[in-house]
């Protein structure tokens, strides 16, 4: 039987991910009903789900169970989610546009949106630390604590603070990436891990080509990320698109013309191929992730 | 040698929490610096540690390593402080006095107190999850869930919900206690638990003696704490007096006078004796606390 292309592939992983995601997230019937329904409408029905992407992409890669990457893809597809809720609020980045639907708080109220974050991130936990047959303790331990690394204040909030403390400030190359490395790059990182490690655990050599292959896939996303929204209009991204300049903030193309940017994101993405070419066809769907990073529109 | 009284041993504990969670919070010399910076002025150099003591306490009880329930501590701490840094927000209680400083919005602004709140969060679980000899993966995993439980929407957060959308109308008891159980009274269960679950397990006996007076003593922590609101000023309290009643919340001195709202937390408390009274002498600082909080006057 052939193997689905990458779009079919990716279709099924955004399926997969949203049976998955409703099975974890508490049911609107029980209370707080007005919270639960407010955490399902951040979560459910939108995002690329990247993340979880990568996690599977990662778990085949190495030949993890499915079944066992899936409550990885969902603790970090929940952190993200999270922290995309608590971005948007007023005091951050005030925005109200998000997947195309209005953000939680213009949707909900403030006070709801601080809370469905908050305890979104607790359920990201929640879901990665349920005992599971197949997986040593001490692995899992492993990845709880690899997963909050990346999230708190030397991760992804640390990455959100400056990006917030810089605003306005022009930033040299080494400082904007500096800031992505975080407040992307983490994440993104522990997606792929955490994928990696859903085998029971990892070599030293396939953990460090994973770790190289994240990190230049968290760049050239970000640098795409900046491309695009400087290009493309709201409607087609589902978000604002010029916000970032709008407000002041350091982006590639404050440091380089858009073509030289998509020449960056090409040459991030084919050092990724590279740190992943240990691992054979195997890899397959890592790449594929890589060269849609680069080629894609919205 | 006379063991101290509950006195010095509630300051020996304070003391250790100190140093324990200085250990645990990112130097202020570590970017982003402003960030760290905050995180330690909420957490450091203040608090009773309720939570702390409880889990010491429990692990007392049933004969844990103090070294164990150390961590334990610190990770219900940080859950703690984030829930009252994000709670003073704005968009929640909008507070100015917290352990008798500024709050975080004031002191620094309102993005930074998000991320403050968000990363202690992370920086719980991560303190958890750091691999520890003499405690197995599994009952890792365990406590990481129960944690993780006790923070979300179900626990912590859910009852944070649940005080918001009651807000200015009448509660019975009934629905009063269910928000309390949620809003204080999950967290301190799970520092009592995990106090116990440090030994590296629990009988279901124990376990179940632990969790009841846990639910007591929570409840009758909140009851008196009504009680001193109402009856309190500022100053003594270390934040805003008065302004449950103030905001139009249900409290118990909105459903019973300040009289029998005492006699009801000294039958919680007697009520919570009862269910340690199995531990025998190992359990004289679960029984200080319970007392503790009944007398305190602040």
């Amino acid at each position: 039987m052939a193997m689905p292309d990458f779009a079919a592939w990716s279709r099924a992983i955004q399926a997969r991910m949203e049976t998955a995601l409703d099975r974890v997230l508490p049911a609107e019937s029980l209370a707080p009903a007005r919270l639960h329904a407010a955490m399902r409408y951040v979560v459910l029905g939108g995002g690329k789900r990247v993340r979880p992407m990568l996690a599977f992409a990662a778990g085949e890669a190495v030949g993890a169970d499915p079944e066992l990457v899936e409550r990885a893809a969902c603790a970090v597809e929940l952190i993200h989610v999270y922290s995309l809720t608590h971005d948007d609020l007023p005091c951050m980045d005030d925005d109200d546009l998000r997947r195309g639907k209005p953000t939680c708080h213009v949707q909900f109220d403030e006070a709801t949106a601080l809370l469905v974050g908050d305890a979104l991130q607790s359920l990201a936990f929640e879901a990665l630390a349920t005992p599971r047959a197949g997986l040593d303790g001490a692995v899992q331990v492993e990845m709880l604590g690899l997963l909050a690394r990346a999230s708190g204040s030397r991760g992804m909030a640390g990455g959100q603070a400056v990006d917030l403390y810089s605003t306005g400030k022009s930033l040299d190359l080494a400082e904007l990436e500096f800031m992505h490395i975080h407040k992307t790059g983490a994440l993104i990182q522990a997606a792929v891990l955490l994928g990696g490690l859903s085998l029971g655990g990892l070599s030293a050599t396939a953990r460090s080509g994973l770790e190289h292959y994240a990190r230049c896939v968290g760049l050239a996303f970000q640098v795409m990320d900046d491309v695009l929204d400087a290009e493309t209009d709201s409607a087609t991204l589902g978000k604002t698109a010029g916000k970032d300049a709008a407000q002041g903030k350091a982006t590639y193309l404050t440091l380089m013309s858009a073509g030289e940017a998509r020449d960056y994101a090409a040459d991030l993405i084919a050092d990724a191929e590279r740190a992943i070419s240990s691992f054979g066809p195997a890899s397959r769907r890592l790449a594929e992730i890589a060269r849609f990073i680069l080629e894609r529109r919205y």
